[in-house]
């Protein structure tokens, strides 16, 4: 059964990218994906120190353990100043080609301003880095702050929509690349 | 008089980026530049969680006081996966238009193999989002383990030449673009 | 007195390209630059086989010419397949250090749908590449069949608002990156 | 049975990015693959003047002719200025999502000298906008004057063991991804 994990690269209480995260888990659920989220509010994870071993934080290895059983990711980031949190990148960094090789990713940033795929982009180079796939469907939320209903659901239909083609293509296309069912 | 910032992007306790960076710094401090580092691995801070402020975090202000007095910035970062280190963009995520717009910054950075220019280009994106300057000289310095001699000096002249331009460039275009002697 | 060259790259005729490269070129011209704009529709150039010679092709010679006197660019692409024309790209792979060097740029970019600043970002590290400077200000413009006027002026006084501050930004400090007048 | 096209994105006679495409072309046959080869020498392709049709060269309707009935493509360019040729860069404009979309790409840059990635990661964003995929598995060929012997062959064995990883993983996921056999 494939499995996919999900990273939100906000630290925010009510984090915008949480959101948009627990819906593709949601819906990639729905289509027979085993999906664990990861929530790094909370999780203790040091700064990378280009350390193999954390022994202080036993969270890296309860990160790097889950994503090494994985068979694709959603990662989830805010854009800022043009890129990735650091955040996100930073436990990107704590990981390495064990867990992240061959995985298949689906990309998701959130805006305050502007929809843009700045993010995205370095996303997409940072994980061909490490010998990632990245599936060509990716989300980007601008003025995220009028996308969300009280109730987490999408206001807008439209990109409702492309969740529902980006979490289709993630599940699908990592079942046949990885050659899981 | 010009005032240049340096920052290193690696905790490790024997970092290339740092050895780099002091390179470039004394150098700037030759051509007449009033040159300041900060240290990360000496410094705390916090993971960026969006909020303006960080009040369990004197070093956030400190952060910002220097950079907000400095023309010029030295950023040094190894590459890790393809782009820069989470550390150094959580650091740029402490900031924001106030610190870092209309200075006029210097890229370096460090890789463990081939050299690259992977994190300088998204440096170089990240830095114009906030409006801010890049000069066109850049240093990428590959298998950085036999770059430096036991003194922390270049082993390479080539490379030694390069940085001699590029912080020739950094403090006299600083001063042209910021009107300062 | 500071010279700046403008070149589009969209060979449509009614192209959204030239008509934002030619409201720039106007304001550059009030602010006191000489301004040359050169019209691919109306020059015959090859494309690029990696000679340095187009005997064939006297318009390679000009083009090269006029860049090689000019302080400044403004460059002017359609946003195809989020990135840079090829026909921009090909103009630019006939020039070399010795025509862009040291020379300061601003980057516009026109798009059919929303905007995004991918073609500027390939734009900007193109340039460095030819150890170009480019100003932090930029301008993409998203739905362009919708941002002009009959009569070629800007609907949206924000994004004129946006021209003033680009062209004010490229004239003052071509100036003083080139040291002229 | 997977079919493959090949382009390269060099004019020259005597061109490197040819030389690396055949080599990868010999190799995803020896696959299995039906592979054909675009050489764009010896097509007359317009620039892209953002029309749809171009009558007058026929040779528009064999490129997409030839790409539409294609499931993966091999891009072989020459690095000029930090990023792909403009004569591969308007090969693309002249084609679209029907051509491109759902396609796998492998990618293959040439370098006169240090190897980078640049072209490579704007070609996979390129790609990306038209929603295509792109294998993780790239090479770029530093010094290329130096790379190939006097009968085409690959002088450095290791980069000619990631030729064999590079078409393995095109053919194989091209097959997977397209659901041919």
């Amino acid at each position: 059964m494939v499995r996919i994990v999900g990273i939100s690269g906000s630290l925010r209480p009510d984090s915008y990218s949480y959101k948009a995260l627990s819906l593709a888990a949601a819906r990639s659920q729905a289509l027979g994906a085993e999906v664990e989220i990861l929530d790094l509010r909370q999780m203790q994870l040091p700064f990378c120190t280009g350390e193999k071993e954390y022994p202080d934080y036993p969270d890296v290895e309860r990160l790097r353990d889950v994503v090494n059983r994985a068979d694709g990711l959603i990662l989830a980031t805010p854009e800022y100043h043009g890129s990735l949190s650091g955040v996100m990148k930073n436990a990107l960094d704590l990981m390495s080609f064990d867990q992240l090789s061959n995985k298949v990713s689906g990309l998701i940033s959130i805006l305050g301003g502007q929809s843009n795929s700045n993010a995205l982009n370095d996303l997409r180079v940072i994980l061909r880095w490490v010998h990632g796939w990245v599936i060509p469907e990716q989300i980007a939320i601008g003025q995220a702050w009028q996308a969300f209903g009280p109730d987490g659901k999408l206001l807008d239909e439209k990109l409702s929509e492309r969740f529902d083609q980006f979490t289709q293509s993630l599940v699908e296309n990592t079942r046949k690349i990885r050659g899981v069912s």
